[in-house]
C-alpha cells in the first residue's frame, strides 16, 4: 500500500536525500507526522519545526535542506509537490457508477454508463450526465443541464435549467447554479420581472465551494472560465465573467456584468460593483470594495484597521469631517505662506 | 409562434415606427439580435450599438427614434417595456399539476389539484399548497405552512413551522424560510437558547433569492412586505420588518428588529444593525455599514475608496490618528490666530 | 396544561409578587400578552409599557417591580429566566423515533433505536447517529459522521465524511460541515488542488446557523469548541478553530487557520483573516475587518460612518490624502514652531 520515496521523488520531479527504498503511506503535518507519513515545509516560519520532526520524509526548498534530520524531497515549490503526493497518497474515494434507485432521472435525461446518479437525484429532461461524473445525493439538475466528464457534484447542489458544466468540475454542496439574476424594471413603486433568459457555462477545471450561487445572465450567459477556483459563499450575479485561473476567497459578491481578468486573486468578503472591469493579474485583499474597473495589475486593498472600540469611536466621528479637514489644512497653508512673508517683511519691518 | 410589432406595441402601449405585421418570437441584445428578434436601448451609453443592429425590431425612449435603422416601439421606460415583452415571448415553461411519486406529503397536509409537489419534496402535516403553486424538487415544508396562489418554489427551498408565503411569491432554490433567529441569554459563560416563536410571513409578489435566509421571530413575526425583491445570500434576522416596494442586492446582512421602510434600495453587501429604522425611500450604496436609524429618504453611503496596497497601507495607518490630526488641526489654528494677532501687535511694537 | 407562577418562580429561582396558583400557558410580548401569557422585561426602554399590560405575569429586574401592575416574577437576570421559562412553556414538538421509509440508510451505518432519520434523508456507510438525534428531512449524512445524543439536524444540511457532531447540537437548514477547504498550490498560471484530509469536530451544545458552511481541515480538523453560537450564512475556513462559548453573528467570515478565543462576541458581516490569533473574551462589533491577531480582551472595531452620498463621496476622496495630509499637518507644526521663534526673536529684535 505504501509509496517508495524513491518514486514519489520521480513523480514530483524532486530531489532525494535519503534512503529512497522507504516507504510512506500518508500525509500529516511536521509536529504529528510519524516514520509512515510524508509532511512537508512550504512556509519557512515553521522551518524550526523540521529538527524534531518524526516524519519518514519531509518536502521542502533547498534552502532547508539542511535542517532536515530525516530523508527529504527537495524541489523549488514543495506546496506543490506536496498536493501532488498528497493526492496520490490519499486519493478520492472511487466513485461509483450507475444511478441509485430513489434517484429520478427523467426518460429524456443522458447519464453516461460510467457516470454516477446518486441517493434522491433528480435529473431533468434532456440533460446530460457524462462519463464519469458523480451527481451525489440531493442534487437537483432540472432539463437541459450538461454535466462534463469527470465532474463530482458533491451533494445538494442545485443546477438549474441549461447550465453548462465542463470537465473535472467540483461543485460543493449547497452550490446554486443557474438561478435568476436579480433583474427588475421600475413600474411606479412597483418592481416589474426582467426574464433571465442566458444561461451559466463553467469552463473545464473549475471548483465552487459551498453555498456558492451563480445566476443565469440575462439575455446572454454567465461564464466562468477554466481553471477559475470559488471559495464558499460567493455570489456571482448575472452577465459576470470570471477570467480563466482566477481565484476567490469566500464570501465576495460579484454584482452584475462586472467582468474580472485572468490569474487574479480576490480576497474574502470583498464588494465588487456591477458593470466594472478589473484587468488580468490583479490582487485584491481581504474586505476591499472595489466601486471603479481596474485597468492595471497590481495588489489593491480598501479598508480601515481595527481599533479598540474606545480610539475607534473618535476616528469614526471625525471620517465625516475629513473633507472639512482638508479644506482648513489648506487654508493653514495658505494663512503661513502669508505670515512667513508677513514675517519676513515685519521682521525687516522691526529691523528697519 | 411569433407576435407581431403591434400586437407587442399596443401591449406596452408603445409607438410603433416601422412595419406592424413583422414578427418577432425571442429576444435579444442589441449586438446579437436577428430578424426574429426584438431587443431594447435602456442605457443610453449602448446607443451607439443601434446603428449596427440587425434586430427584427427595438424597444427605446423617444430620444432615439432617429437613431434606430429597424422598425422601433418608442416608449418612455424602455426597460419596462422590454421586460413586458420578453415575459410574452419568454413565459416560464407551464407548471405541471399534482404530486410527485416520489413527493412526502402528509395526509393532514393540503394540496390544491391546480398545484405541484416535486420530486422528492417533503409537505408537513396542516400544511397548504394553494392553487398554481409549485413546490419544486427537493423543497421541504415543515407542517403549518401555507404557500399561496401561483408561487414557485424552484428547488430545494425550505420553508419551517408555520412560515406563511402570499401569492405569486418566487423562491430561490436554498433559501430558508423560517429558521430560529439568534436569540440567547447570557447564563455566566454559557448561553442558554431563547426559544424562537414567531412567524415569517411573505406578502403578494415577492421574490426570494437563492441561499437567502429568513429567521422567524422571537415571539412576533417576521415581515417581508409585498412586491420585495431580495437577491441571492442575504440574511433577514428576527423580527426584521422589510417595507412594501423594497429592493436589496446580494449578500446584504439585516441584523434582528430592524424595520426598513417601502420602497428603499438596498445595494450588495451593506450591514444594518439590530433596532435600527430606516424611513421609507431612502437608498444605501453597496458594502454600507447602517449603524443607526435613517431618519429622512435620500441617498446614504460608507466606505473607504479602493487604493494601490502601497498607498492605501499609508493612508489606512493614518487612520488610527485622524482623531489626533483633527485636534493639531484645530490647536494650529488656535496659534495662527494668536500669531496673526501677535504678528501684527508685533508689527505694529516693531513699528512703534 | 398550564403552570403556575408558583412553579415557574421555583423553577427559575425568581420571587414572585402576586398570586401563586395564577396558571400561564403562554409566552407573549408585554403589548400582546393577554391574562394567559407570561412576558418578561429584559430592556429597560420597554419598561413605559409595564403600566398598560394585560400579561398573566412579567418577569422582571428588581428595580421595575415596583412599576409592574400584575404578578412578576423578579430575578436579577429577567431575559434568562425568560429564555427558562419560555423552554417550558412552548417545548420544541417531540420527535419522532425510527427511519422514514424514504430515506436512504447504509447498511453499514447505525441508528440508535431512539433516534430520528427523516422523509429523503441519506445516511452513509459506517456512519453513527446517537440516541434521541433529529436527521431531518432532506439531510445528508457521508460515510463515517457521528451525530451526538440529542442533537438536530433539522432539515437539508449536509455533513460531509468524517465529521463528528456532539451532544445537544443544533443545525439549522442548509448547513454544511466538511466540505473541502479552499487550499491550491500555484504551477505556473493554474491550480493544484491541494486533498483536504482533515475533518471536523463540533462539540457539545453548539448551534450552526442555516446556511452557514464550515470547512474540514488541510491535514487537521477545524474544531467548533463547545457552546459556540453560529448565527446564519457564517463561513468558517480550514483549520479554525472557536473557542468555547464563542457566539458569532450571521454574514461574518473567518479565514482559514484563524484561531478565536472562549466567550468572544463577534458582530456580523465581520472578516477575520487567516492565521490571525484572538484571544479570549473579545468582542468585535459588526462589519469590522480583523487584518491581525488581538492580544488583549476588549471590544475592537472598525469602519467608517454612513453619511449623505454627497458629503461621503467628499470624505471618501479624501481618504486618499489622509497620508499626505498628516505629513502636511506635520510640515505646518514644524513650519509654526519656527515662525513662532523667529516672531519672537522678531519681536524682540524689533523691540531692540
Amino acid at each position: 500500500m505504501g509509496w517508495t520515496l524513491a518514486e514519489l521523488a520521480r513523480r514530483i520531479g524532486a530531489e532525494l536525500t535519503g534512503e529512497g527504498q522507504r516507504e510512506v503511506d500518508g500525509v500529516a503535518t511536521l509536529e504529528r507526522a510519524g516514520p509512515r507519513d510524508l509532511s512537508f515545509l512550504a512556509n519557512p516560519r515553521y522551518a524550526r519545526l523540521l529538527a524534531s520532526t518524526r516524519a519518514g520524509a519531509v518536502v521542502l526548498a533547498p534552502e532547508h535542506r539542511g535542517q532536515c534530520p530525516v530523508p527529504a524531497l527537495v524541489t523549488p515549490n514543495p506546496y506543490l509537490g506536496f498536493a501532488r503526493i498528497a493526492a496520490l497518497l490519499a486519493p478520492p474515494p472511487p466513485s461509483p457508477r450507475g444511478v441509485h434507485p430513489s434517484a429520478q432521472v427523467s426518460p429524456e435525461a443522458r447519464v453516461h454508463p460510467e457516470a454516477w446518479v446518486g441517493e434522491g437525484a433528480v435529473v431533468g429532461p434532456g440533460a446530460a450526465v457524462e462519463a464519469r461524473a458523480f451527481v451525489g445525493p440531493g442534487c437537483v439538475l432540472e432539463g437541459e443541464c450538461v454535466v462534463g466528464e469527470d465532474s463530482r457534484l458533491v451533494a445538494r447542489v442545485t443546477v438549474l435549467r441549461g447550465t453548462r458544466i465542463g470537465r473535472r468540475v467540483l461543485v460543493h454542496p449547497g452550490a446554486v447554479l443557474g438561478a435568476d439574476g436579480f433583474g427588475f424594471a421600475r413600474d411606479g413603486e412597483r418592481w416589474v420581472k426582467v426574464p433571465q433568459l442566458g444561461g451559466v457555462v463553467v469552463g473545464d477545471d473549475v471548483e465552487i465551494g459551498a453555498n456558492t450561487t451563480i445566476d443565469r445572465g440575462a439575455l446572454e450567459d454567465t461564464v466562468i472560465e477554466e481553471g477559475v477556483k470559488l471559495d464558499n459563499q460567493i455570489q456571482v450575479a448575472h452577465n459576470v465573467r470570471i477570467g480563466a485561473h482566477t481565484a476567490i476567497a469566500g464570501c465576495t459578491g460579484i454584482a452584475g456584468s462586472a467582468k474580472i481578468g485572468a490569474r487574479c486573486t480576490i480576497g474574502g468578503g470583498v464588494g465588487i460593483v456591477g458593470h466594472t472591469e478589473i484587468a488580468d493579474d490583479v490582487h485584491i485583499t481581504g474586505m476591499s470594495f472595489v466601486a471603479s474597473s481596474i485597468h492595471e495589475p497590481g495588489v489593491y486593498s480598501s479598508g480601515t484597521p481595527l481599533e479598540p472600540n474606545r480610539t475607534w469611536r473618535r476616528n469614526y466621528a471625525r471620517f465625516r469631517q475629513l473633507d472639512a479637514m482638508a479644506r482648513r489644512l489648506r487654508e493653514l497653508e495658505g494663512l503661513l505662506r502669508e505670515l512667513e512673508g508677513n514675517g519676513q517683511a515685519g521682521g525687516r519691518r522691526g529691523g528697519a
